[in-house]
C-alpha cells in the first residue's frame, strides 16, 4: 500500500513525488508518455534554467526522482477504482494507496470529428463503466486504439457482443470485433441511431464510446464521479478534488499552463496530501 | 517610465520578469541582497535541478535575465511612493512605472529585542512618514544600521532635532546624531517614556522607530497602507493587493516557502500584470 500514487511524470507529478519522499512517505509514479512538453522543442522561461528542450527536461526530473529513490514505472494507467484504498490498474498491473495526486496534464487527442462534441451524452460517451448498462445487447461503437481502449472494450464486451471498433486510422491487433481501420470524419445521428462517417462509408451503432488516447484527468473524472469544469479541467479546492484522497495539479487543474506552476502545484498539493494522510 | 518595476531578485521576482520581458514589457528589476536563499546551503528539492546552492541558482536567475535583457540593478529600495504613476526610490537614483512588483521574500532581520513586539503600536513604529509627526519636536529614537535606515532617519529629521541613532552594534559614519552604536538588549515603557537598554547603558526616548536591515514587503506595506495578516504577510487577490496596480507574491505573501512556489507566483503574477497594463 502507497501512501501517494501520482499519475503522471511530467513537472507536476515529479515534483509532487520528490516532496512526498521527502516527507518520509511511500510514493509511486506512473507515467506514461512525455505529454504536452514532448511538442515543445525549446524552454526558455523556467526559473534557474537557461534553455532545454522539453524532453530532457522530462527525463532529467524522472531521473531527479529516480536519484531519490522514488520508483517511476513506465506503464499506462486505465483505471481508478475506490474500495478501502484506491486501486489504480495499469494495462499490466493494479497499485493500491491511500491518496492519489492526478498530474496527467492538460487533455490530449481530443478528436476531430465533426458532430462528436454535440451528441456528447445523446449517443456518444466517454466512460463504459458510467453508461455501457444502457446499451446492453445493443450494437455499441468505441473509437480508439491504445491500451486505454483495449479496457474500455474489456468493459464493453460485459453489456454486448455486437461491437464495433473503430481505430481511426491506426491498426490494432487481437481484438475478435468487427474493425473499421478508416479514419472517421465526422458522426451524426438519425432515428435514434448514431451514423459513424468514414470517407469511403458509414457505419450505424446505438452508441459511441470514446477511448482515444491516454486516459488523462477528465477520462478519470467521469469515471469517478470528479468535478470538471466546462472545458474539463478537474475542479480542486486546495488540491484536492471533490473525492476526499483525490487530488489534481498542473495543467490538469487549469490555470496558465506553463511548466513552473505545474512544478509549484505539486509542491503544494504535497504539503496537502501529507497533512491529509496524518488525519487519516 | 516601465511597464513595471520587480522589487527582488530572488526567484520570485526574476521569474515575473522573465516573464513580463517575453510579454514585450519593458520591466527593471532592483534588489539587494541574496535573502534568504544565501543562507540555504543545497536546494535538491527544485524540479529540473538535482543539486544546486542557494546562492549560485540566485546568479543564475539573475544572469537569465540579464541574457534575456532586463537590467537588474543592485540597489536598495527604500521606498515606494505614488502619484500619477509609481515612484521607486533607491539609496542613489528614482525609477517611475506603472506597475510593482513585490517579491522581497519573507521578513529577514527581525530583531531580537525583548519587549519590541508588545510596545508596537504603543511607542514603537515601523514607519517614520506615517507616526513621525505624531512624535514632533521630541525626543525619537531610531534602530537600525543600513540605507533603509538612513532614509528613514531623513524623514525623521523634518519632525524633529532631538534624534537618538541606535545602530545595535553596527558602526555608522557620516550623521551627526547622537548615537549609540551598543548592542540593543531590551526595552520597556515607563511613565510614557520608551527605555533602551543596552548592556551597559540605558536611554530614554520618546518613541522608537525601527528600521533594521532591508526595507520588506512588510515595511513597504506599512508606508504605503497595504494590508497584512497578522504576521506580517501581505494580503493579495490574484497576485494584487489592495492598491491597484501593487502585486506581490512569493514568500512575502505566505503560503509555502518554496522555491518553485515563488517562481511560480512571479510567472502568474506576470500575466495578471500584463492583463493590467493592457486595461489601463
Amino acid at each position: 500500500m502507497f501512501d501517494c500514487i501520482v499519475i503522471g511524470s511530467g513537472p507536476s507529478g515529479i515534483s509532487a513525488a520528490i516532496y512526498l519522499k521527502r516527507f518520509g512517505l511511500d510514493v509511486l509514479v506512473i507515467g506514461k508518455d512525455y505529454g504536452t512538453l514532448s511538442i515543445n522543442t525549446k524552454i526558455e522561461n523556467y526559473y534557474g534554467i537557461e534553455s532545454i528542450d522539453g524532453v530532457d527536461l522530462i527525463k532529467k526530473g524522472i531521473l531527479q526522482a529516480s536519484n531519490l529513490g522514488i520508483s517511476v514505472l513506465e506503464e499506462e494507467v486505465v483505471k481508478i477504482e475506490m474500495s478501502d484504498s484506491f486501486v489504480v490498474g495499469t494495462s499490466i498491473n493494479s497499485y493500491n494507496a491511500k491518496t492519489i495526486f492526478i498530474a496527467t496534464g492538460m487533455k490530449r487527442n481530443s478528436l476531430n470529428i465533426k458532430g462528436l462534441k454535440e451528441l456528447e451524452g445523446s449517443g456518444v460517451s466517454y466512460c463504459a463503466v458510467c453508461d455501457g448498462f444502457l446499451y446492453r445487447k445493443k450494437r455499441i461503437g468505441i473509437i480508439g486504439s491504445g491500451d486505454y481502449m483495449l479496457s474500455e472494450l474489456e468493459v464493453l464486451r460485459r453489456f454486448s457482443n455486437d461491437l464495433v471498433v473503430f481505430t481511426n486510422g491506426e491498426e490494432v491487433f487481437d481484438i475478435n470485433e468487427f474493425k473499421v481501420i478508416d479514419k472517421v470524419i465526422s458522426i451524426n445521428k438519425e432515428n435514434d441511431l448514431i451514423k459513424v462517417n468514414t470517407s469511403s462509408k458509414s457505419y450505424e451503432v446505438n452508441c459511441l464510446f470514446v477511448a482515444a488516447g491516454m486516459a488523462n484527468g477528465t477520462s478519470f473524472a467521469r469515471h469517478l464521479g470528479l468535478l470538471t469544469d466546462e472545458v474539463g479541467h478537474l475542479i480542486v479546492n486546495d488540491y484536492m478534488t471533490n473525492i476526499p484522497g483525490i487530488f489534481a495539479g498542473g495543467d490538469a487543474i487549469g490555470g496558465v499552463k506553463q511548466i513552473v506552476k505545474a512544478a509549484s502545484d505539486g509542491c503544494v498539493a504535497a504539503y496537502k496530501i501529507k497533512d491529509y494522510i496524518k488525519g487519516l
